[in-house]
């Protein structure tokens, strides 16, 4: 199980360093502070799901391979940045990615540290979703995470769905496959059809919008 | 003195829920964005705290009971939105009552790690704040905690006031009420007089605006 | 090794509590929140080192010392505010003194722990200047980090040139005050050049501005 997570974080990794190099050069960064981004997006969740879970060391600082992945993303993107200038379908692709892989590396660390499922999902979520929301917080920009693309909520519905496989004992390449897949077809589909969840408001001008 | 805390820290998790569903609620967020802000609210100061204490588990992962009161007050607040409308004032109660629990309960920690007074006023302030920080920087508002309603200078009163009473080896009762009380009060007031603290500057043209 | 380590973190903390102080007057915080801003600035980055690290206390509830030192720097800031009052000057130099020695702290700290050297740069970065991007965010700035100054490209180079030092066996005293030197040097000469990077975008239309 080990060796399958390390293999599906280093994808993750590099996926996600390439979708933060580009927010980075969208923002005109100089290089190191390209490179800087692209590190914090790809680390970010499973920083913060590593340092939640006592015992366990930080990945990228227990095995520094990772770091050579997301240099590389990063400097792809930079080098490639004329062929990736459709930025939102790229940023959308290598974004979409990192959260299916790194949604499910989550949920498995989870697991192996025999947690309850509930937060098995919430280490998925914030493994998947926190580089995102840790990005666009460095470059000032409102988090996309809560606002557009359902994008936790994709992370969510992933999650729950490897718990289900897993609990029913799906073979483990099922056990992945189906619920990454499942992730990107519906982020995929949910950013291209605009589709929303139902709204839980049933006036508009009902919340009080007076800031306080 | 755990069990305690964990009646204390229950019911400031409810409270702080309602408090960050509302403002998603507020900003419009899909039903899993609420939850997620609330959820974020209502851990956040709590998870920070353990994640600076080495050997103490994050709370909501050693005990998961937390979250179904999270998702409970999640879902009492989007049930009752008609009748939390004046939000405002719904805002302001959960919110104060989250501020108080929370600090009582993080200094209530930080004496059973025997730290430092001035450490578990600290954690106080971490603990009853920081998820309030939290939810602002997610919902990309200025944290209010620093510009209005003195939020956290009211945190440090009452951690201070819990140090007190603790130090003359007051009654348990009377060591957690007051200071919680105190909270609830001072803030209130404070909110509907509009107290500020006296000023620091003696001149409002003296410090240059300057960017740099 | 341990000591010397203590003296810079000391000093460093006494210059960011000066610069964080100044960021909140200018802001017009309260005094307690002035404090609040001092103290996320000068521990920030620190705290983030040490929550990464596995089997590292976090240094200031290990050796609460330090927050004499970081109240000190913001009364400092607060009683002499009309003598620091060439408010960009003033920032300029305390926060360099914190970047300077606390990015060299965290090198040292990472060698301490038998890190490969690229994790010590890292560690570095983070500790010399996670403290200012809190701040930063604590008051709803933008990140200097990331935009102007190359911040955190000054704080890489300088923890570059401590580890090859390093690696060659200098002499201790050799091997941190060259760095310290050069970061403060460096920095002084980009800000007042307002020397940037290269740019590494061929043409400023070429990346596409759409949000997404």
């Amino acid at each position: 199980m080990e060796e399958i997570i390390y293999y599906i974080g280093v994808i993750g990794s590099f996926a996600l360093a390439i979708s933060g190099a580009l927010v980075g050069m969208n923002k005109k960064l100089d290089p190191f502070g390209v490179i800087i981004v692209a590190f914090v997006t790809a680390v970010g969740g499973g920083t913060l799901r590593d340092t939640l879970l006592e015992g366990r060391d930080v990945f990228w600082i227990a095995d520094p391979s990772y770091i050579y992945f997301i240099l590389g993303g990063a400097f792809f993107a930079m080098i490639f940045q004329d062929k990736l200038d459709r930025f939102r379908t790229s940023l959308l692709l290598f974004d979409t990615i990192g959260l299916a892989l790194f949604s499910v590396a989550g949920v498995q660390i989870g697991l192996s540290f025999d947690l309850p499922y509930i937060i098995c999902v919430i280490l998925g979520v914030i493994t998947g979703a926190f580089g995102g929301v840790s990005r666009d917080i460095l470059v000032n920009e409102i988090p996309v995470v809560f606002q557009k693309e359902i994008y936790a909520t994709i992370s969510i519905i992933g999650s729950i769905l490897y718990i289900i496989l897993y609990h029913f004992e799906c073979s483990r390449l099922i056990n992945q496959m189906i619920p990454i897949a499942s992730i990107i077809v519906l982020r995929t589909f949910v950013v291209y059809k605009e589709v929303t969840l139902p709204s839980i408001y049933k006036n508009d001008e009902v919340v009080d919008e007076e800031e306080w």
